[in-house]
């Protein structure tokens, strides 16, 4: 069963980007591998939504790898001591200075289990949901750093050295405002009330004022959408 | 106490490479934060073996980080369905293929490992033990893979954007053989009997016949001595 599609390792948090991702994969005829990671993040509601959305659009398999991110510290992500910054509206959100969720090399750790996986499965297609509009300051989503990663990538592996299998990062929406990104969600069938891109939900809820739920939230507005994780306290925006 | 030295990020396996690194590091004056990895590996000696080194050479912390390897599948190291490959001498060990106990894409996850810790140190300084010249057919241990890696991580971070921080990958045996490496390690204080190397041991003990049990041996060799970690069934050759 899929024995002739091609295999694809795809970086999936089980938020908004990452799902789009996943399903444009697929839509060009992969044979999708989800990867997800328990970090040392602050809660889990994004690892529930990742097997939910790796189940909805058929991925081959899906692994959450075990990595321990906070014992490092530095990040609002992964420590407990530091807040997670809230705002009103998306325009409050700084884009010149690199924000206090920023975890330290998280992509760079994340495509180097990606390309561990995409060389066991004699994959050479990795997708990551990297961002160089909206990206929040992180300077991991940036495309020169991407471009600086294959290169990297191709030095390090046997497949890269005996040029057998030549790694390509896709970055799909790496040029896509996010009300873009939400749209081809939408035209390949994602339902983003699978997703979960809150920093600091809840009772599990999205917060609806970190800086990533409101940048989503900002995406469906555009879109003239309210987005479905906000939903069921927003009803009378439908 | 330490205030004012600058601090390093070692990669330290417990190995006799890892180990002489260490030790120039804290010669040059740094002051060193050793990592290690549980990876899956079949044996767990060499994490004893860096616990044993990094007291012994003062390092300021050291840290084991858990990661599964093992769930991808694809190296005698990992998997204890393949076996790890034996010889009769160091002279019968192929450099023209890479080995089976290449384990995919491992120094680009450790090195993603040293980045982030360094990035939350405040740390621009990483130290490797890799080697260009018996390095057994591993492609992420020729300088080109270490170039292309630097430049990428300076891409990746905070303090790399900002260029507060530029992270220098320092690869001190790149250039050495095993007994220069050796002689390196006891000009400056290695007990080499603290290190473990052998990638197959049996009841805790060196093979004296895997690829890195070889390789060592034959650098001991080379200035007229005995590995100490064969010398209790070695004893006829001190």
């Amino acid at each position: 069963m899929n024995g002739d599609k091609r295999k694809a390792v795809v970086l999936l948090s089980g938020g908004l980007d990452s799902t789009t991702v996943l399903a444009i994969a697929r839509h060009e005829g992969y044979e999708t591998h989800a990867l997800s990671f328990r970090y040392g993040q602050r809660h889990t509601e994004e690892l529930v939504a990742a097997e939910k959305v790796a189940a909805a659009l058929g991925a081959a398999r899906h692994v959450v790898v075990d990595i321990n991110l906070a014992v490092f510290g530095g990040s609002a992500l992964t420590d407990d001591t530091l807040a997670v910054p809230h705002h009103d509206s998306a325009d409050q959100i700084s884009t010149d200075e690199i924000p206090i969720t920023y975890v330290p090399a998280r992509n760079t750790v994340f495509l180097s289990f990606a390309l561990a996986w995409a060389e066991t499965l004699g994959s050479s297609d990795v997708f990551i949901g990297v961002n160089a509009l909206d990206y929040s300051g992180y300077p991991d989503c940036r495309p020169e750093y991407i471009e600086a990663y294959e290169r990297m990538a191709n030095l390090a592996t046997k497949a890269g050295v005996e040029g057998k299998q030549r790694l390509k990062i896709h970055t799909p929406l790496i040029e896509l405002t996010k009300a873009q990104t939400i749209q081809r969600g939408l035209e390949l069938g994602v339902d983003y009330s699978w997703t979960h891109s809150c920093y600091d939900p809840v009772d599990g809820r999205a917060c609806q004022t970190c800086d990533s739920c409101l940048l989503r939230s900002r995406g469906f507005a555009e879109l003239g959408l309210v987005d479905p994780s906000f939903s069921s306290t927003s009803s009378a925006n439908i």
